[in-house]
């Protein structure tokens, strides 16, 4: 730490305007998945939705968890979701990144985001919800359970991977994706967008060694 | 999606020996953001583990989320945090990110990460647990909930930000911190480590109009 650290205690954090504070707060969790949800309601309209909460919840079944909040643009996907039971998940590449973003705005209702954004919607056989044509990686989501954090006006949303597309050279023989190869980006508080390059890969830690590089191999 | 996409379906994955699908599942969430905790014990004993799994929960209060598995190397974390009710999370840059993997190995509860590993812990006025001084951005948190997932055998711990220290020169006007010019980096998978190159930041989306790029201002 040099001597231009700044910082901010909780108090001033709060004192601060909403936007500033949003934008600030945004920031602080570090680099963000960010993905496509597509999902479906009983009418067939097609909603595709912007997100940057994912979070990996176990491989045992694979389990994925996404945060929604209830009081915003979001709802439609949440409703959907528990409308339908089902929706994917759409990785985000260079090529679409601001399409995707623009799925953030409130459309309404009887707007679908693909229409609005360009984005191609793709069914698959035998799955219900909309995957993005674009996305090089798709996941096929299966509903499990809404949490309510009760300490904040949020929800975690659970589903099971229940399918899952992939550029078949991005994977390692190890099981490792490389979601980089593939073209995947990450995102930072609530609208910058990055894409990456790779330090390494380490292997499994152990208390008597230093970790060393790995170098996965490619195909299975 | 071109001729060489391959998939999964969830039986397929159920099949895969237990390292393989681990490796898989843990690629598919995204980017992740990659952080140490710092905690501490009644005993004044000093805990560093690495973590992948960060997600905002909300800004007003300012709130952020972490997945903790019961039953691995993290329970000395969690058991802490729950013992105290204080923890830190500090950003990961690349000078120090083989040094951050590595508290990941299982050493006993008798032994510092921030000794085995080289790390040095910093202790601040009126906060009980220990920052990582080579962090760049750090935030101290208040414990709130540990929720239960239901459908899995996890737990999504709930904290409080409470103070944050960050680089004077990496705050913009509108709230956004730059943590890519403050050198954090991203996680992707068990193992995987990168840096990023920003593309942009995009606008508050509206239904009206194309998004475009913002440069925010540095200097609060």
């Amino acid at each position: 730490m040099t001597n231009s650290t700044r910082s901010f205690s909780i108090e001033e954090l709060m004192n601060k305007e909403t936007q500033f504070r949003a934008a600030f707060v945004n920031s602080l969790s570090g680099f963000k998945s960010v993905a496509l949800i597509g999902s479906i309601n009983k009418q067939n309209q097609a909603n595709l939705a912007v997100f940057n909460s994912f979070v990996h919840i176990g491989a045992n079944p694979p389990y994925i968890g996404f945060i929604s909040r209830p009081d915003t643009v979001d709802r439609h996907t949440l409703s959907n979701i528990l409308e339908s039971g089902f929706y994917t998940i759409n990785h985000i590449a260079e090529a679409f990144y601001k399409k995707a973003h623009q799925t953030s705005a409130r459309y309404p209702q009887s707007v679908s985001e693909f229409e609005a954004t360009g984005l191609q919607a793709e069914y698959k056989t035998d799955f219900l919800a909309p995957f993005v044509k674009e996305s090089s990686i798709q996941l096929g989501i299966t509903f499990k359970e809404q949490i309510k954090i009760s300490s904040h006006s949020t929800i975690m949303v659970v589903g099971e991977i229940s399918r899952v597309y992939f550029p078949s050279d991005c994977l390692c023989e190890d099981g490792f994706l490389d979601i980089e190869k593939a073209g995947s980006i990450t995102g930072s508080g609530l609208d910058s967008y990055h894409t990456t390059t790779r330090l390494s890969r380490l292997s499994y830690a152990k208390p008597d060694q230093e970790v060393h590089v790995v170098n996965g191999k490619y195909g299975e």
